[in-house]
């Protein structure tokens, strides 16, 4: 990561986040996570791999009097997501620690939410990007059956954990939550109608009972091809990403 | 089953089809599996619990030349799927056998392609249906990591395995094939847009190396509710159950 920052407006504005611009940079995925995440008022929520806390904070600016512990590898991004924490006034406390090696008051809670934005790609078959920190954030050395597992583990007592990630890891997200957490719900997100998905949200319950149920497609972007200039995001989308509102997850 | 039948069309009149008037009737999945499976003229394909045969009559209708085999474990129903083959002159094989014990013949055989259409229910967690012959075929005793596993022991080099299961056991299918086949393509099938798919479509290969993939959602109906008595397919359904079009499995 260099030392040049941006300062880039998330929800609308309602959220201002200072990231650096050649590392990782935080796009719409964990704006949607958060949308998909169903907290109410007062509940406790931990994000395993915050970044500079983009996820965090929207779900902050969406539910009052929330309780948030990110856990973030690198120092340089947890430290930047505790000064956006301090910028946006949020409950949000971040903790530098390797997931694998939670600090022991983390792995002697369990929350209401586990929230995870986990690298898309696998290191071992990818090509590493240039920037450290932003290789880290895409494809990091922490298997993701660790990141189910080790965030399944601190779900509480009829809690939820959400998780966006590439379409192509689903059987991957499938197998590592199998045992654990039940009543699972895929979203599939394609960019357009007709469009094959390209990533998805998964929602598991600890104790959970029902069946895998998989919701229609959320769709980005209305239209066939791209109209120009024209931001094209659709109704749905657009309130999730510029207004803050709930995009919930239902059977 | 009883001993009364019905003789239906299938295909807009391509295939017509004796079933027992009360116990399972094929309905539009095993038309939309046959659509679905990518077989070429001459190549040899078996059937894992055939029915009265529709899906590989479908097949047989599509593509000249095909080696066909069935196995079908109740013996009323095999014969029905033979009968159905000399009527249509289809060169459709029918075994009369548990798939959990294959005759010889099949097991020292391998083939281009293996479809399926298994019972969509699981018996240790679904009331059992009041006639028997459907209770089989809705949700039969054989567990379907079974079937998946059979099955994949039949694909021969570079063959396909191609199933259509209910979405809810979308999780098992993928675990059942794991390590055995790879180049996983599912196909959500919705009934109409905007609707949860209910069904999917899935096809794997012998030694296929490729992610998995998911398509874009097949709408069965156009609209957002049903416009009476009309029929109303979507253009690509109705041409694959109306004129027998192959409806391609693609990434």
């Amino acid at each position: 990561m260099t030392d040049e920052l941006t300062k880039d407006d998330f929800l609308g504005g309602k959220l201002c986040v200072y990231q650096p611009r050649k590392g990782y940079r935080a796009g719409v995925d964990p704006v949607l996570l958060a949308a998909s995440t169903p907290a109410k008022p007062e509940q406790s929520v931990l994000e395993l791999g915050c970044g500079v806390g983009v996820a965090s904070l929207c779900l902050s600016a969406r539910i009052p009097g929330l309780s948030i512990t990110g856990i973030e590898l690198q120092a340089d991004y947890a430290a930047l997501a505790r000064r956006n924490a301090r910028e946006n006034d949020a409950p949000f406390n971040v903790i530098n620690a390797d997931l694998r090696q939670l600090p022991v008051e983390i792995r002697q809670q369990r929350f209401d939410h586990v929230i995870m934005n986990p690298p898309y790609f696998d290191r071992t078959t990818s090509v590493a990007a240039q920037d450290t920190g932003r290789d880290v954030a895409l494809g990091g050395d922490t298997p993701l059956a660790d990141w189910l597992e080790i965030g399944a583990r601190r779900v509480g007592p009829r809690g939820y954990l959400t998780i966006i990630q590439r379409m192509e890891r689903l059987p991957e997200v499938l197998s590592g939550l199998k045992g654990r957490l039940g009543a699972l719900i895929a979203r599939p997100i394609a960019g357009r109608e007709d469009r094959a998905p390209e990533l998805f949200l998964m929602q598991a319950r600890q104790e959970g009972r029902a069946a895998f149920h998989m919701m229609p497609t959320l769709i980005m972007h209305k239209g066939k091809v791209h109209a120009g200039d024209k931001e094209s995001y659709t109704s749905e989308v657009s309130a999730a990403l510029r207004s803050g509102a709930e995009l919930p997850i239902l059977r």
